[in-house]
């Protein structure tokens, strides 16, 4: 088996520290917080600069994420079979729920989101593709929590953190709640993530029946709510989505 | 100076190579693609594989591109000053000019579109962020070929495919296009890129009048031309975003 290349590895090290935290880095921040020598980071910025995967600011000379990381994101995009299986299918959900539409898949101990469609109204909305959800408080999360034994265990990893007062942080009651999950196929986040917005979410399973991502709408509480659960039109809408990309990957009736 | 590390560089090639063509490749296609021996290749593919960068098919066992890089490439836009300066400004161009409204800049002998506000009406549309566009025969590219010098030498360095009918072909009727376009202050595309298709562009500036980029409309040539030009009103709302994205990033007022 082949041995992995430590070269490599260090070059993803440098690109997730420039996409978290503080964005803008120069050569000795870089170097201090992934513990190698100066004239090491140096060679390992200069050869992600030359490839487009960095640039550097010509005024303060520290370094940020390239363009070249853009173009291959997108590229990602136009290869990933879920996503253009559910193109259709959200718009579709959106518009008949009024509501944000979001197609989720499991990624580094959380929810990548790889489509997003925005509520239908004029409002000014901010495109959500390629942005992390946790696992434990929305949800997306929930749902590929409670049906993917990979993002079981990545979610019992992480810490729970309490994002609002209504997270919940303790991993018995979380677990109660990916049984609920699974009795009932679908699950949501009431004002678990963001205060006044709640959202549902259900699995999307392929021809052998794997999870393989999750959908779900996302809106105002005053909206999505009714009383103090999702309004079953919502739900149903929802689950009526799941199961259409589910049956277009190849998955047989429900 | 720091001298590039070539299993980097080796890395951004397989990744070059599965964002293009195929983009479904198995180990002896990668390998005979950039010209490496089979282990070797091995070794990249089952590093980047770790690293989220590239993900292996179950059933196939083929490789594409992985979901990290979509993650990195979303972060890119986050730290994008110009981006981040022109969201505003394009939205409201897109509500004024009834267009698609797109944010483009230099990347890899093209433009690379960093934001798209998608046209105000019901219709399904595509976002094109993260997509690339020719520097000859778009408006976008017009622009930043005839005020960018490094645009420019790239431009000449890359063969004008004849897209449609009326894509110029010829090096010398480009530079006369591009004396043009530095003369008025904004390039159009006329049916040069997509039949039918029709849009007007505007160089952005900084602070220090170098370009960074370049906005522009596109649309359908029923809406967007009064007889054979674009339509007085829309160049000029095209003019204002651009001048109202330059003075945000500080540059002088015009």
């Amino acid at each position: 088996m082949a041995r992995s290349i430590q070269s490599i590895e260090r070059a993803a090290a440098v690109l997730r520290l420039l996409a978290g935290g503080e964005r803008r880095l120069g050569l000795s921040e870089v170097a201090s917080a992934i513990g190698l020598a100066k004239a090491t980071t140096h060679g390992l910025l200069r050869t992600l600069q030359q490839e487009g995967f960095v640039e550097q600011d010509e005024a303060s000379g520290k370094y940020q994420l390239g363009a070249e990381l853009l173009r291959l994101g997108n590229s990602y995009l136009d290869v990933h079979e879920l996503r253009a299986r559910a193109l259709v299918w959200t718009d579709d959900l959106a518009r008949s729920s009024g509501e944000s539409a979001y197609l989720g898949v499991l990624h580094q101990r959380g929810v990548l989101i790889v489509h997003h469609v925005f509520r239908p109204d004029d409002s000014r909305q901010v495109l959500e593709v390629g942005a992390m959800q946790p696992l434990h408080s929305t949800a997306l999360g929930k749902v590929l929590t409670a049906y993917d034994p990979v993002a079981h265990s990545e979610a019992l990893e992480t810490r729970f953190t309490a994002l609002t007062p209504a997270t919940a942080t303790d991993p018995a009651a979380f677990e109660r709640t990916l049984d609920e999950v699974r009795a009932r196929g679908w699950a949501s986040d009431i004002e678990e993530t963001w205060d006044g917005v709640a959202s549902v979410a259900a699995p999307i399973v392929d021809r052998r029946r794997m999870p393989v991502g999750a959908v779900g709408i996302t809106g105002a509480v005053e909206r999505v709510l009714d009383g103090s659960t999702p309004r079953p039109a919502l739900v149903a809408a929802v689950r009526d989505c799941a199961r259409a990309v589910s049956r277009d990957l190849g998955a047989g009736r429900f």
